[in-house]
């Protein structure tokens, strides 16, 4: 069985057939249209004809189409209610796309939501029924699965993971005009600013990354290659997940915390920051859970939006 | 329809006949023999039989019986795992009383999740699909509900809401061994050492406590009549209420946080805390939500050990 999925992300688009096994058989790549969400839109459904023409598969007979999509969404509606970075408010996505593609339906999903229904469908949801899921990238996401079913709360937004305070004593501010939240202290952005900070203080910290970019990917470089204060800078940043990974612990009992974002290639450097914070902050008979990287990679939010129509 | 409950606390034990409304029809308290739990089972099974006489009610007909116990629960047995003020350890309750009263069954629950549960069905339940439930009390303990139904997490310990730490620059130490824990900062136990300290450093409001238990309950009357000490005192331990008030907020996006226990008494003079620590530390978008004390009183657990077989 084939389905179709669009991850429409801030910057790019992905769209897709996949099978329900979470292969994709097809996919292409291509930016997103900030300024006209409308063109943005009927570009998508031109780009997923070609792609069910190429695979010879008559949309009507799929079980539909999932679609990832970057800001608030009404699922229910299928509509985007608000995307920050694009500036996007209340695009009726569903609709559009069912008329326009003739499909059996439209399944909508905020990026983070998706990425974690990609995980228990795809990922490691066959071994977890009980998980919190971290986006951490430029900023800091997330989404909470317990019993195998996504949380959603009362008007859809928990797992509002990063504006969690994870510092209250010197805390930077952050987007949202609050302070100390977990996106603040600890996502790429904040280890952008981290590297800069620490470059300006450390002379050898500078010198060590002449030639390298002034940011979390020289900075993981550096690490890979042994600089004590690159891995320093990763303890740091992963002892601010961990306090925010702990009231998770605390509130909700997972057997796993699953991160995914660029800054997850990192993980290795964070687990030492990330684990001494588990020990401090988590309530002793709640620390047996583990902190992974999620093995769907880039593609989780695409294949979350496929597994939203299965 | 009549059910049976009991609700064996850490001092006091209340045994009760309820009807399907979360009427209380006639209700035994006496002390819970910490001593032996065997013994204390057994007298429970005594006076249960008492009261299904005095309601002339055959407990065979009886859709069975809720217990609420002080600990940690193993609810699919029936077993209480570990109590810690009792030292109770591995106690087959559902086992034993059930053959002892020949009831249909016998569902046990910890004393938080059951005060959840009577909340869900005979306090704000009715208005409120999720929600949080946190006692404040000697310690601090929690409770999730989402989609009108207990979150238990992967081992059953979902809810653990005092042990979230809500103060990292100068922590209380916590019976947990851990360090500013919400029990630490913001229980009752804080409260009279807050009390206690206060004395120590103002003249003023150790004079205006003379007469006055040196506590919360002496803390209560001060503020009550108009002590601005006092009262600062309860914004205080209500700004630490409030943080992890937020973390669960961010997290569940909940319509309520309901609130019992000894303290909640209070809840008045701690409300300008918990408020100003909601909108410094909520995700502005999941502020909407309210901050209340339970209709049930102290007959929550109870209440939510009958509605276990209901």
């Amino acid at each position: 069985m084939y389905t179709a999925a669009l991850d429409i992300g801030g910057t790019k688009t992905i769209a897709a057939i996949v099978d329900e096994t979470g292969k994709i058989l097809t996919m292409k790549k291509f930016p997103t249209n900030v300024a006209d969400s409308q063109a943005h839109l009927e570009y998508c459904a031109q780009v997923m004809e070609t792609l069910f023409r190429q695979m010879d598969v008559d949309p009507a007979r799929m079980p539909g189409l999932g679609v990832s999509l970057p800001g608030i969404v009404d699922y229910e509606q299928g509509a985007l209610i608000y995307a920050p970075y694009a500036k996007w408010e209340n695009v009726p996505v569903a609709a559009y796309l069912k008329e326009r593609l003739k499909v059996k339906t439209v399944c909508c999903e905020n990026d983070v939501n998706a990425c974690a229904v990609g995980e228990l469908k795809f990922g490691l949801g066959k071994q977890y029924t009980d998980f919190v899921w971290m986006t951490v990238s430029t900023g800091v996401g997330g989404a909470v699965v317990m019993d195998s079913k996504l949380v959603r709360g009362a008007q859809g937004f928990a797992g509002e993971l990063g504006h969690l305070k994870v510092e209250y004593d010197h805390p930077v501010q952050c987007s949202c005009g609050q302070f100390g939240c977990m996106e603040a202290q600890a996502s790429g952005t904040a280890l952008n600013r981290m590297v800069r900070e620490h470059a300006q203080k450390s002379e050898e910290f500078a010198r060590a990354l002449s030639g390298l970019p002034m940011d979390g990917a020289g900075c993981a470089a550096l690490a890979e290659s042994g600089n004590e204060e690159a891995r320093q800078i990763f303890r740091e940043l992963g002892s601010y997940l961990g306090r925010g990974i702990s009231y998770c612990a605390n509130i909700l009992n997972p057997q796993a915390v699953i991160i995914g974002g660029g800054v997850s290639a990192s993980l290795d450097w964070m687990q030492p920051g990330i684990q001494t914070a588990i020990q401090t902050n988590t309530f002793p008979k709640l620390q047996d859970f583990v902190v992974t990287r999620t093995p769907l990679g880039y593609e989780a939010a695409l294949l979350g939006a496929a597994a939203l129509t299965l």
